[in-house]
């Protein structure tokens, strides 16, 4: 039976870093449990911010992350869109290379991800935010009763 | 009532840069009212040109792309492949690096887009191409009559 | 009819560089051609390697393509997560870049890509790995007979 469902919710507030939110965005959706095969998208509202998969095990990764972002797009005087501050244009920069959305299989009653990936919020501005996202899941139902 | 459509269509033709192209997008898609919830998905057929979502008011942030896109994969005496003028590789590298689709959820017969969301076509050859876009909706119809 | 099909399947095993792997993709997906319109998602599970679309023809991109790269997220001694070698941090920051899926659109049997789109495994790690991708069918199937 196909179906689709959409939810929206808003991250915890967080500063600027790369933080492992895989437990938070599942307690936001047991309805993957119900689903035999599909698709989990998730989609981040924001220019500023972005959301990808890696490495779920080391927090130093999440940390090296942060400085390379940072080589990648520089604050400095580089900018002409300067207005809300430093860290704002390099912020859209680093949304546009990682990216504000995921889209994630779903195989009985779970994501598809391998044993070392989960799911980042990368936060490019100084001060916390809260950050909106709308998961919209889209499968095929189990027949039988989910355990 | 599940519905897939697919449609096709040519961006006017643009040289070296970022543009806004939401409006031009949306009025190629006027079937994105009639659903309830869904996801377009956009898909650019090219190797050196790229979509993303971003900044959606200040003209200055798509100046400021065009520069830190440069910065990333800059022109210069880097590349092997480089037959069709020095702005071709670059543009393959920084197509890789931001991507060719977009996928976007629908909610109520509208892209659910943040606030400051727009869709851009970043262009990294010099001179004008016209880009072929693959527009595959997929969602859940409204029962009503749309307004 | 609407139709779901997941299929899973590891990658030719290969050491660090880039590859261009539209036939082995296609070659697992035979499902394909009997889709009217749809959408192809392929996911790889893993943190040290990505997929992108990119110019199918010229060898010499691939090369390109991995010094491109290098100088995003250079080796040296720039990371803290540095126990599995000097190649593990980079690899996982490019593919944070890059991304590790992608969503193709199929229209009447086939890929809807351009006609200098191919898939590239970007392999990130120096030692050969074998990747495992999970790959899912979403879309309407052909009411007559596929030829």
């Amino acid at each position: 039976m196909a179906s689709w469902e959409q939810v929206r919710f808003t991250l915890t507030p967080r500063s600027k870093g790369t933080y492992l939110i895989t437990d938070e965005v599942l307690g936001k959706l047991p309805q993957i449990k119900s689903y035999e095969v599909g698709i989990l998208h998730l989609f981040l509202q924001h220019t500023s911010a972005a959301i990808s998969l890696n490495e779920n095990c080391d927090p130093d990764v999440r940390v090296d992350m942060n400085h390379a972002l940072d080589r990648v797009a520089p604050e400095g005087n580089y900018y002409i869109h300067a207005d809300e501050g430093p860290d704002d244009m390099p912020g859209h920069v680093k949304s546009t290379v990682v990216g504000v959305s995921l889209s994630i299989p779903i195989s009985n009653g779970r994501l598809a991800t391998g044993t070392w990936q989960g799911i980042y919020l990368l936060e490019f501005r100084a001060y916390r935010h809260a950050r909106r996202i709308v998961a919209t899941i889209n499968g095929q139902k189990k027949t039988s009763t989910p355990s």
